[in-house]
């Protein structure tokens, strides 16, 4: 049995049999995906997906990441290289290949996912290997090309009631527009990331900010004009669903300039006249500014920092972004949210939900922030800790301090689509394991739990992202 | 049923049996309040308490900072501003809109403190909640009348043997007068708590500084007669019983500077001359002066460090101190003490008490620091981790490195009287479930379990304080 | 029972019988010790332990920082002073002494190795106490005469199949030399060591280089002769077996200087004109020169990062180095490691094992490193972690996202010779237990754990560390 009816239930027979009862209960809830990275061009065009290397493991970080640092050239996985040199073209060989390193994945997360999407979609019963490995390309080759496998077909397996893609304000939204206009009932909306256009070290900002002035008709080459540009953009992404923005700087830092300072600033880094520690500050203005459209607009913000990207520069060069060179830093709320939290932390009409990298501000930072500021609430444990452990590190170092209510229950954050299930699957399965030990140590009630347990599931996801 | 008796137990049934025995052995052992925030005023006069608004919600910032994290006006909790505008007067609204709210501690220690304190004192069985606020409300508001809820009678019936509260050197400890010359066999003590005439960004230093001479007799311009001060207060805090004095400082800086250095360094702050850093620095400097006079005198030196006190400004402005807006932040030991422990590390008439905000502390530094020092112990987990999470993850993280003999008990670090006994069940508890899976795991004799268990229930506090 | 044959597995029966079966199939493999501190002149010379307390209290800071820290001196456990004052003399004293304060080592790995070792090689049914002092001291003490207690003797029964020590280069390895001599069959080698030559902080650093230059042959006045000197004497540890250096620096700070400035930079710190930061900064360019002679030669590179040693000035200054008084920092390795891994990070013949003793580094970048880099692999919990509870977390923290292949398995790191069997023995116990969890949870199958047991038990420090 590839998946047990009882994984990451407590072993303890008492508390496993009041988690039994709390996922029965929330288990069939539909799925709300408010932050993800999933293509929209799929719920757009529909086309089944190509094969079972170029769905699993090309495109996958998690994945590929692992193969690397065990001595698999990405090369040999298919990973496109910028200057196009010769890589594996052969899927079969390259899922061979992932196939005979199966057990690198023992313990981890990408193993629980992929077992289970193994398991429910395609049926497998046995644990891949190098020996299974044809067999399973064979089975998962074909079921790609029966139309229950195209992406709407999935979407709607899945119990998706809504899902969010995330977009640059660059992006023209056009796979949302074929989304709204194909008449499919499937609830796919945008979010507002503006990371290319606020982050003056990102890959061609100048020229992102010129795209941005011709795309909303503002005079970008001016501090009013390029504010005007966000506060349209913003609101032609609402027209497509948006109910959120996102922010994915190195650190939290939030700042709150005087109006001149932030024009002369904004004018030294969209002039490239920017000197040591300005990328930083604007940044940091940025989210300050956006907050401010938000308590007009209603958008959520989320704010996700503290990774060092591209850590690893010969694979950068390379390969390029998101090639699971990502490295966590430390990370300061306390101080570098001040600025902001000062001139909006006590807003009603603000909801800021912040997430880390970092564990250590779990306890010591983040739930004493949210357990106070009103416009403060606690993304799901992110990124690496979006795991078992790292679910159970992430309540059992929050709630003690800033209850269940100032979360906002799971994102799976993905963009391995086929993953979705698995991962609200072991979050609901991880929540209902920690509410029954609080209910088999008796600091909860069971009907408590069983609150809880929809909350979390549904609920608060629905409600903090306006879904 | 609103306590169960094996609440905070671990569920496996064999560690929830050795938890039992230890317990059985240690539960009704008196209290050692050691430090805690109780107003001396109620054990001096022993009026009744006003009414249960007055009595849980509108003084307990870890309840309205909750309710006002999702929302709720702290005007509507009847919270007293500044400038004393208008808030909500009525204490039975007052309680509807905390009982309305009852869910949002679910999780929380305050919930389990208040569940004991309502079941444990006045008698309820169902939980508290909307529906039943009324209900609540009449039958505290009626205990309150009566004799056995005065305090002096609270306090023989929570079994306090002894109890610190917490005094400003400007104090007058005219309450602790009282309590002495009115024959009541109660043991109440003070507790040295300099912050106002030594943290030079104290609201009002340099007035303090004068009245302090006035208090004093000490001519508190020069460094010398400042000293002289706090050697004279020390002895008059000792006359009340004080054993200890306590530190709260935003760092655990300290400084052993020159004769010459220091007096210029206080000629400065005291003159309103300070220049960056001088703040930090005289703090770093009197906390090794404290410990000085702690060689001197005997007086036992808490640390309580790490709190970005007042985070909120607007709350701040407008409702002033202890809102709930303290955020604990990063705190370094390892190098802050160092000035310190070159001076006084190896004495052997000196204890000092380290406490954290900062978790990740307590394996890195704190264990180690305390497993060499004769002179360091560990205070229990502090404020957002006085909890049953906060406490397991102590002991866990400190245990292997100090052992148990290198901390000092529990404290409750209260100023909420009603809830004393709540959290000293919950430490017994939880470091009897502690000792339990050690002796289940085989890695500790029950028979040293259970004296393990009196000494962390009573002995260690009573001999650290010296009470 | 001194030892209970269930020590350190899972309460719950269900998992502490998979724990069983899995132990039961690791539990007589072969011992490799990979890394740690015994003196091989006891391998060389064969001669016998002294006594009791010479064996096991006089030379372990494990035990005396502990007593030292409840106020016993350390001369009256027989610490030799730098200037030779006088010092407790009487073995039989000092036991006693140890007997009597056995209860402070409650809850700490200490305290399961030594009964582990009591029971195991002496025979001992009750725990040691002032009462049985005698009685045990007598019984040890006949036993160390007899020639089974000799070090060969117990190298064969503690059944270990390779043990390394740590040698500075410029240590004339005398020793091993007698061992390869002598026609034993045990396996002892050497590992490199450079700190004394690479330190400009280390004591004697400038008289280190020329005897460095002396014992090579070397120039070791010029940059290219100080490379080479480690070159050749690197070579000649491998003649003794050595397959690994190893560096103990601050910090984990690497640098990647120009040929130029790294020559500036060696003629300062050689001369003794090192400005601020050039010790540092001279580390920092050394760990890189290493990596680049580990890709030529094959050495494997441990760090060792983030201890702030002697940091009790007075014990220092009386006893010297090694008392116990070495404490955890704060370490960064996203930033530190950077400058050594754009050069090396992708290399396929280089190995560096990285510790920390910073617990907070584990998930925040340790194991996203190690999980990306082919050239990095986490070394087990260290020191003041190497303990039930810091290897759950070790586990916990890192292999969601490093696996358990991108670790090295168990090394002792031990001066303490006749703990090694009870080290190895807690090491496999605590990772038994937790693959028995994720079996009980079902996030690995029971034929998967069977195999991983066997890995981090032996295999996987075999291969890590080329042995």
């Amino acid at each position: 049995m590839l998946i047990h009816p009882d994984r990451l239930f407590p072993a303890e027979p008492a508390a496993r049999d009041v988690a039994r009862r709390l996922y029965e209960g929330i288990k069939d809830l539909p799925i709300i995906s408010p932050h993800g990275h999933t293509d929209p061009r799929w719920y757009a065009e529909n086309e089944p997906f190509l094969d079972p290397a170029t769905l699993f493991v090309i495109p996958d970080h998690y994945i590929f990441r692992m193969l690397y640092s065990q001595g698999v050239r990405l090369e040999d996985l298919g990973i496109p290289t910028k200057d196009g040199g010769a890589v594996e073209k052969d899927p079969r060989a390259i899922w061979r290949r992932f196939a005979a390193h199966y057990h690198l994945f023992r313990g981890t997360p990408t193993r629980t996912w992929l077992d289970h999407t193994f398991a429910t979609l395609f049926g497998f019963t046995e644990r891949l290997s190098a020996d299974n490995a044809d067999a399973y390309y064979n089975r998962i080759d074909e079921a790609l090309r029966m139309p229950e496998f195209r992406p709407r077909a999935l979407f709607e397996r899945f119990r998706i009631e809504a899902i969010a893609t995330t977009e640059s304000p660059l992006d023209p939204l056009k796979h949302h527009q074929t989304i709204r206009q194909s008449g499919w009932g499937g609830r796919v909306v945008t979010a507002y990331r503006p990371d290319p256009v606020v982050d003056p070290d990102f890959d061609g900002f100048r020229e992102n900010l010129e795209r941005f002035g011709e795309i909303t008709g503002c005079d970008t080459s001016t501090w009013s004009g390029y504010l005007e540009a966000h506060r349209k953009r913003r609101a032609f992404f609402r027209e497509y669903g948006a109910t959120s923005t996102d922010h994915g700087h190195p650190t939290a830092r939030t700042a709150d300039l005087s109006r001149a300072d932030a024009e002369a600033l904004f004018r030294r880094v969209s002039t490239g006249d920017a000197g040591p520690g300005d990328a930083e500050l604007f940044r940091a203005q940025m989210l300050t500014e956006m907050a401010a459209m938000s308590v007009e607009d209603g958008m959520v913000m989320q704010i996700h920092p503290g990774s060092f990207r591209n850590h690893n520069q010969q694979i950068y060069s390379r390969f390029g972004r998101d090639m699971g060179a990502d490295i966590p830093s430390q990370t300061d709320y306390v101080g570098a949210l001040k600025p902001l939290l000062d001139r909006f932390g006590n807003e009603r009409n603000l909801s800021v939900i912040l997430f880390t990298l970092d564990e250590t501000s779990y306890s010591r930072e983040l739930a004493p922030l949210a357990g106070h500021y009103p416009i403060l609430k606690l993304g799901p444990a992110w990124w690496f800790f979006d795991a078992p452990e790292g679910m159970r590190r992430f309540r059992e170092l929050t709630t003690e301090t800033a209850g269940f209510y100032n979360t906002v229950g799971f994102n799976d954050d993905t963009r391995a689509y086929l993953s979705i299930p698995a991962r609200h699957d072991v979050a609901r399965r991880v929540d209902c394991a920690y509410l029954a030990n609080l209910v088999t140590t008796h600091r909860l009630d069971e009907d408590e739990a069983h609150e809880l347990a929809y909350d979390l599931a549904y609920r608060l996801a629905k409600e903090a992202y306006k879904l």
